[in-house]
């Protein structure tokens, strides 16, 4: 299985962005993590190091893409 | 099937997002369509009218998610 990572801070865009990614990925080859910034702050720093840069964001083996526009990385980390 | 649009120009960052569309989607519940604006210059009218404001971006049943940035729907329209 390959592992996708998806990145988001409970914003209306971040929501959709979630459900979309939840329904629409191929769950026979990948295995979906999601990470709430909220409930995870002590993610933030990995999120970062893999190149994330805004929420949501979906990080599908170590390839980061942001789709479309949440919040910034800065207002995730001054809102948690 | 539910209907998956994937618009492109061709520009890297678009490449990048179309292998990963093309390989994490879940083909038993989506009809993938891609579409490169080079060759079907003519689905730039209705890919705006669905709300696509930027390539790459995907659209899942009428909602658009755009897959980081490539290129302007306006820097498209002046390149084809």
């Amino acid at each position: 299985m390959k592992k996708a990572v998806f990145y988001h801070a409970g914003c209306p865009v971040c929501v959709a962005a979630e459900d979309m990614v939840a329904q629409a990925i191929d769950r026979q080859r990948y295995d979906l993590e999601i990470v709430p910034f909220a409930q995870k702050p002590n993610r933030v720093a990995e999120a970062e190091a893999a190149g994330v840069k805004s929420v949501p964001a979906l990080v599908l083996e170590g390839q980061v893409f942001h789709v479309n526009f949440g919040a910034s990385m800065a207002d995730v980390k001054a809102t948690i």
